[in-house]
């Protein structure tokens, strides 16, 4: 057992392979002889970091509890283009109806951590860390938030029930930023930390005073996070400074120069494109 | 009972909110009012092809059967920057806890759609068909097929077990296109067809002799791809043609006028960036 | 992995199991020893074409993952009563829980590929297939087709989404042969080919005219199934013919001398009786 | 709630209809109208005996909460040839969609609950109660049971935890009839009667000693089955006793006229034929 | 195979795991190195009956298949304070993670097996037997009722379909004790005793008259339970007597030596307390 | 949608449900007529703070979702012996077939209401919060920790993903208390706080040094709490600071006055005994 649950990742290749296998593969019936033995190769074709060697195998595992892959590299490790990633033998039919899914996988998390990668290192040296948010395609957070990891950044969130993060539509409800603080910090279990969304001095001073432990500053230029950065450590030495919103790979630097704990990065997830990975085939 | 099944559907949407809600909503739990009534609308930020309404609608209605959304464009329609695509009313807790997830399926699906509209358009007046691939999300594979859709392509195979396509892979197991056609012929139920990929004038002919449908004209430029097609239209007028590999939006028109049946994008589904979509809620 | 889903049948036969067990079997718990060993033989009391082995086999190994069954024929065989089919040994308690469902599925599948068995030799030279339909018992369809294969024919559609099949309540809908399957052409995968009943020569003329792949020669005499296929024949001669329809032992040669390709018998799955087995169990 | 549990039907339906739409009806999607509505109506072919009425309604309802079925009988009623069983209207693509399953359900019940009430009338007057087996389709024992019912039968167990039935099997391991029952007696539930088959008149004496309720007499003839119910009758005279084990039409009413309280027939389920009934659908 | 249905077992514990460990255990994750190996001890604070040892083995092999329990006693013994019960090693995350559910498992049905052998020793010598109630916590009642065997009790209905017991309420809306049994005796399996509960004596006479076998002595005192007992054996000798209702410790034995058979205790599950046990981990 | 979430309470309700029914209620069946029509009271037998109205409601609606209960008192009310809580009326089966199951839950939940009560005013005035801890029922955690909200106490964590709480086996493990707070400090997401367990001074000086929010004082007398309370203060003024181990109704406000902010009760949930409450029903 590691960060990923493994009965929960085993449940969810399944599901994946139920959705692309349906009642079988019928080409694979129809041309392959029965019981033929193959081996494939999982190749790089551009740079990237890899991501989701786990999952892949996982997919080939749950095709056939005895088949494995073998990795040449490591979830997190950059590759250049060319670079065998992995292989595995065993049943051809096994590995033409894991192909599809495994590659899925692959592509998608990888292109996930290698946008991750270059949001990190767009900042290094700034001290300020690269979380991600809850931008994520339904049903693949926890390996999206993974693939996150692998690429050096940080999670936020993993779902609305593990941390309290009180945002403008919550504000608009309860009547404001200080209303909102106040109540949560009589509700809400001693374990929590309390999250608000600021976009005007008068808010972040709500917050403080109430006593909010970090803040999200949303949307704002980095201009105005500088100076928002200044009137809080002023303030209160010890909260937490967040960005968000309309963060790019142009501007993250200015955001996190502007002196914020964190930047949160919506596009990690919601917009990565899928790496250039190929599996090849053999007769094994 | 539409092209999507409701109660598959309402069963994903139901998993999609146990990974986002877990326990939970703490946040609303802890400053929002019980039975607190509110409304929000969806406001298209950029312009686009909209997709997902009915799977929006599904995640406010799993919350609380009572709910509806009313939407004020449809599925396919397009919009410009500022458009109110639809609004709801109900319980705040509930808006607060569908919010996320109804925009990551409404922000994903507009992007394919969108993204799908773009490369039907590149090929007007061509006579050729867009088409998606197996490259989906894992999970999504049927609302990203439905977003394809709405945005005017059509479908390939929905999974393994509804079609017959010969790739690479299997030709490489088999010991050649003639062999892998032929064996499919056998074997295949009589009332699928037999597409295979052919990257050679050999295979080509090979394909045609031993009674293929289809042809997959794989990774070829539009040059070779013509070239193929006038070959094959000579020894088998009646057999389609498709392309597929590395079509971009700037070389896809050139394939379609290459004289193809079908050009098939992987990226449609594996490589769309979210629209830009807000939710907005206010006291009801 | 072959033919049939081992995850898919594994979680079927646990089902069947909860169906039976219940609980848990009292009889046993009441008068059996734990821990006693046996060994139990399944013995044919009548000729059949056995099928099932590998569902019996799960039956035991989903009750002790242990436990095995050494067959001692195949399944697609024939054997003559008085035959000892297949032996297994291990815990009394899981032959006992086991026994039941072991025979029923046997039984059963045994029952339809005897049967399937039975049309496929009336058809012997003919060039006739003899093919199932989806007149299967609800929850066991993957099972009773195999059990045709077993037995010696083919499979028609799994489903309703792996083959066009325009019937006459489609026609009837669609306002005719020709509106259907003009309309189904236009809408269908490209991969799918169509097939249509028809029971009219019209309605052949006006199948074969919109490129109907297949026609459906539902509820005629073998005399009018002649007339119909040499009209086909002169119209089409690609055109593949396929009777249904009140099709018995006794006729069905009469039919595939008509000279049709294919013949599809309801019977084969929904009025199969269930071969006599029996499975006795002595002390280990 | 009636003696069928609303919520299981309702799974298994849908269970049952996955197996047969997959991922969607693709004849319909491609030739029938979207909303286009329809009515089709239930006929039966040749005389039976009605049953899973309720299940039928079950498949439309739940395709589409909102559809009804109209019966025009009920269950276990007799009718002729001609009859219009049932009907529904609706949306087309519903009626297309549920035909085959509500066919197939229809067709095998009313074939067990016409067996059935063949069996009971066979032994009218006698006294004996024709009950059924655990000889039962997989997966569809509660409705097959329930069609026993409806064609006058009553039920025997409904699986391995609700009742105690000490066979030929359990005496083996349990080294005798005596030993068996003697158990039993001592460690199952104080609710529970013990049933036991009896073979040899020793086995009988045994078994009466030792305090069996209920004695099953396994493949006698009808003459030793008398003279096992004279013994036993002089022994216990409030002992019930079965007959089973090769009970046919032809030879149940000596069965029954030997004495016994109950005849079981495994028959009535495992090798009824299904009835002829057509499901004709026009537009609406 | 055992008493315990072991793929149940196995799918409780996985429900039961993931109500504590939800997306995973976030304290070990942070503190603790990954893959750092640790050993653990069961110890009891106090004395008691030890059950549940199967389930706490179950725990952990869930989390990881590869670990095992180590039990020191059987489900049954009865341990002094200070004794070992089991250990077992392992990685240390999934120690921490399967230690509260093994602890909160292993601690309840200890008390209840404790309790049960308080009862069991009360009335010792009397014949009488203690049985369970379905007052069980909802969830747990083969956990429970396994522990009640645990203890030296006996297991009374599991379900409401595995006995009839007609009580007061069924008596109310039937109109009578009489009425209520006779209908019972006519329509009920023929496996199946039927047990009513009397609290008058003309509703025993009534009960014994239509055939009851067992009678349920609901809510009497001892001598009232003794005058009962007196007239029922007067009036059908084989008639199995069952006291309950406000049955204590102090009370049991007066009730099995007013002379029934058994003594039914609902505190057995409804109100016994933990027991004190810990789980100490050290590095491994 | 309130703090407990709908849709999973009636899935709980339905699976409890099914292990008391099992294939159904037999005696219900063999006694009550078809559809007749009752009416049901729960009534108080002793004095106590009522919970589980909710679930109690749902599980007569699981089984007819026409039917409701009409509660005269809310959850967390204090009721008298003999107050009448809730009446509910409909189908006499559907009332016999869930009286049980509603009466373990509130029986249940109102015993752990009660404890509740009785703790949170055995400490009232001193400041103290009474909170609840992991040692719930498997598979009943959300309801008993809405049941000790109803007594008037409070929630720890509702599972291993939502707290970061570091224990004594966590401390063994990581090699101290500073080590293992210092580690999760560095890696644990920034909305979380740190909870650690210190049993001696020289812990509590290093988990204040490494920044600590919360100190869990475990197993200290009344007098040691004391002076931990005035050690932690006098470094950190903003700790929180929680007793918890061997807390009884005697002893709890002891440790309050000793000035900590929470007091923890394992017996709150692991040892509450069930409340006594009757359903009587007559005829509708």
């Amino acid at each position: 057992m590691g960060w990923l649950d493994e009965g929960a990742l085993f449940n969810q290749i399944s599901a994946f392979l139920a959705e692309d296998l349906g009642r079988g593969d019928i080409t694979t019936q129809a041309c392959i002889k029965r019981n033929a033995s193959a081996r494939g190769r999982f190749l790089a074709k551009e740079p990237m970091v890899i991501a989701g060697l786990e999952a892949a195998e996982a997919v080939f595992a749950t095709l056939d509890s005895q088949q494995q892959l073998e990795a040449f590299v490591s979830d997190g490790e950059e590759v250049s283009a060319g670079k065998v990633i992995a292989r595995t033998n065993g049943f051809a039919d096994v590995l033409l109806a894991g192909e599809r899914l495994a590659l899925n996988l692959l592509q998608r998390l990888s292109g996930i951590a290698t946008l991750t990668r270059q949001f990190v290192a767009a900042v290094e040296g700034t001290g300020a860390v690269i979380v991600d948010t809850r931008k994520t395609v339904p049903g693949l957070r926890m390996l999206e938030k993974y693939a996150v990891q692998a690429g050096g950044g940080r999670n936020h969130r993993f779902g609305l029930d593990d941390g309290v993060l009180i945002k403008d539509n919550h504000i608009a409800l309860a009547g404001g930023v200080g209303a909102a603080v106040k109540r949560a910090k009589e509700s809400v279990g001693h374990l929590h930390k309390i999250e608000v969304e600021v976009s005007r001095e008068r808010d972040l001073r709500e917050a403080v005073e109430e006593g909010a432990d970090i803040l999200l500053l949303d949307n704002l230029t980095p201009e105005e996070t500088a100076r928002f950065v200044r009137l809080a450590r002023e303030l209160a030495p010890a909260v937490l400074l967040e960005s968000s919103g309309g963060i790019t790979l142009e501007n993250v630097r200015a955001y996190a120069e502007a002196g914020v704990n964190l930047v949160s990065v919506g596009a990690l997830t919601h917009s990565a494109r899928a790496m250039d990975i190929s599996f090849k085939i053999q007769p094994g």
